[in-house]
């Protein structure tokens, strides 16, 4: 049920200080991730090839990681070059390292071939140490297989209503957006028109709006939107006429840890052009609160699944875009499982 | 493992004040309960048709239940009346309804064929709204399966051993009761004569007493059960010839929520006419530690049996009630199963 | 995965008083224990034939115990004596009954066949009993397989790096310890030479120092040692020529509850003739200390193998007791299974 040949986000930067050993599991696969001495990070399995003791036990030492059980040590490419208490090193002694790559923050880890591993698929995204962006990153776990939070993403006619309360707006139910096809994944935008701001910002924006909620969905999980807000003009097709008031972007990531658990990393911040601190501390509470909404309605629509995991759906207009992901993954998934190319 | 042609309780009915959704899970089906405009209970599944959330985390709109995931809209029939985002409301669109009735202060769901519901078939009880009687409702929740429970109030046996400090009663392991079959399930009756009083009633009551108990046990899980003190008489066969001192009934079902986890709604209360409140009191304390008693050993037991099912049982004279109900069951069981008439 | 005819640790003694009863699991077995009058330890299967409830949850009768569920009493060798309400006692009303043996501070129960039992079999140990020694008894749960255990204190390698800062030591890594079989298990001995004493107590041993490590392993899981301390001699071979300062054994047995948890049993003391009651305290602070470390070392283990139980382990020099011991029970256990002797 998981998508290998791609880039999962294993975590923000910040979780991986110098000197630290960061476990994560990404689609059933244990990882121990640490620094080298130059500060480029790594990922090894979190399990030692000799009696399978966790790595992230272990201790680092220069480039290498030791586990912390019988002693043998690996370099960063995941061969032992050193077991206590004999010279010979087995040449079986691996434990498997995966590519890694850190930019806009987070920490990229490619769970299939190394050899496809090509740094140009990482999907576009802005992070918290962009200079002109005040993003603020945080993360949270859902009890919940990942592909109902992807869904959750492609169909924004929720927001009417599970977060009616916080981000409100009928417009998003009551309206198809367009969506269309990328390499790997969609592309979903709208413009809602002359409308009230979000409900969590009303009490500091309080007239009539024109929104653009722009936003692509790339495998295996990344979901990166611009979110702007104008005055509303006088347009009713293409880009508002009115002034740009707020410009946004939240980029967010769902990793699967197994199949019924998931990370959500997410950060949301506003151009420093368009907004002061006081905006991004509202965007980061709206964003939890609202995140704690879906997290109450997937993780019981999850256990509904799992109660019978057979029963038929209903299609709507709404589910364009996630059944059309589903698609696509289902398709990835089946050509990687039958050793094929991947795209 | 479940009767689903019969009437489970759902709940008592102070459980669902108008405007809230109660969800309950009842022999595996997920129940979502609310009451519509006229006060009458609805039960509809838990799960909404289109994508599997929660219906109990949506909103009551007049007689309808909306799904606040994407805003399906169902009435109290389960059909939908509106889909967001398009006129058309597909036709498979439906969650399953339950009939429901309310009778005696319990909800009473049928979750079998809504044809053969009939509300005659509902076991005489008596509720806490009988202005009569001091009916004090409650409910326990048991890791175990329901039979067990039964099989418990099937034998009181247990009452000498697991009651010893809260009930109590040489009698009841050393004598056996009478008992007779009803259409539905079994009546076992017993007179027990010139003896103490329950335990945890002798600081008050210190004499000798006749005591009579007189239940009822129907599918699939209803026990009711008149209890009455008399003075100790000199009759010994028959009535009781000594002064009416107590009269009560108490009321419990047992509700398989699933096949190790159930829910006991009981009651007990004592007639007006025979009892003042501090009577009803102390039967409302007496039950709730004696079923603590019963919560224990019965979840021990049924670790036990989880460990090893298919270890076999030694049968004792005492058991004569307990095996005619599991014959009941299963045999009503066998039948549903086989599409036949259940009774 | 359980060797049965063997004697495995119910418990320490003192964790069975007169009048109570004492539930423990060993090898999926529930166990009920109980003293007799003369104060003979009784172990029964912790589930009445009746209705499988638990016996721990009944009462003690002279030499017999009773199920507090319906009333079966059972004597102590495991056969029924009484049914409340009914004079004929079933010819298959028996509970299993196990041999039990109470030596050294330890209730030692015979898992298997009976008539095998043989007390011969019991490992040699000390127990907190002894007066020439101030052995501290304890015990601590681990979520894992018991043989992970096994296999911890059959390479003391580990002591290098779990316990770098407790025990410590670079020579357990660094060199092989000489190891011989016995009839049901091994003998590890090594001399460390020269060396300062264990991290733990480097605050009061400031200097130089030989140390024994001396120790068996046993079927199922006994483990006992000889730990001394000496000055640091001259001689390079066979025992040390210094002044012995400490002399202590440690006896410890892993108990399997179920496939993934057991139970440690353990104590660590000195000989009263080399060392006081500070000693002593020392002692025991250390080695719950390292326990600890090794919970957690083995307990991701143990996590990381069931994830993937049938990945290759590499060998190394290290592994040897590991391994031989692991051919050992896999062969005791093959043979028993296939109803031949065990050894």
């Amino acid at each position: 049920m998981f998508v290998r040949n791609c880039w999962y986000v294993a975590g923000w930067d910040y979780e991986l200080p110098p000197g630290q050993i960061l476990a994560k599991t990404i689609a059933d696969q244990p990882l121990a991730l640490y620094r080298k001495q130059d500060g480029t990070a790594v990922a090894v399995e979190d399990r030692c090839c000799h009696r399978h003791a966790a790595l992230h036990l272990g201790e680092i030492e220069g480039d290498c990681i030791r586990c912390m059980y019988h002693g043998l040590k690996f370099d960063a490419s995941g061969r032992c070059v050193e077991v206590p208490g004999q010279s010979r090193v087995p040449e079986r002694a691996v434990v498997r390292s995966y590519p890694v790559v850190e930019r806009d923050n987070w920490l990229w880890v490619w769970m299939g071939e190394p050899a496809r591993a090509d740094a140009d698929l990482i999907p576009f995204s802005v992070g918290p140490g962009d200079p002109d962006w005040d993003m603020r990153p945080s993360s949270m776990r859902f009890e919940a297989d990942y592909r109902l939070v992807l869904d959750n993403l492609l169909d924004f006619s929720h927001l009417t209503f599970v977060h009616r309360k916080t981000f409100g707006g009928e417009d998003f139910a009551a309206s198809l957006p367009r969506i269309s096809r990328m390499e790997r994944g969609f592309r979903v935008e709208r413009w809602v028109r002359d409308t009230p701001a979000l409900v969590f910002t009303q009490h500091v924006m309080t007239g009539r709006y024109d929104m653009l909620i722009d936003y692509t969905v790339q495998l295996p999980c990344v979901f990166v939107m611009r979110f702007q807000v104008y005055e509303a003009g006088k347009a009713t097709e293409g880009p508002s006429d009115g002034k740009l008031l707020l410009d946004t972007w939240t980029c967010q990531s769902v990793v699967p840890a197994s199949a019924g658990e998931c990370t959500y990393y997410f950060s949301w911040g506003a151009s420093k052009a368009t907004a002061g601190r006081e905006v991004g501390d509202l965007l980061y509470a709206g964003i939890h609160k609202a995140f704690l909404e879906d997290k109450e309605m997937i993780e019981a629509q999850y256990r509904n699944i799992r109660r019978d995991p057979d029963r038929p759906v209903i299609n709507i207009a709404h589910d364009a875009a996630v059944n059309q992901m589903r698609i696509l993954l289902d398709r990835t998934i089946a050509a990687e499982n039958a050793g094929l190319a991947a795209e």
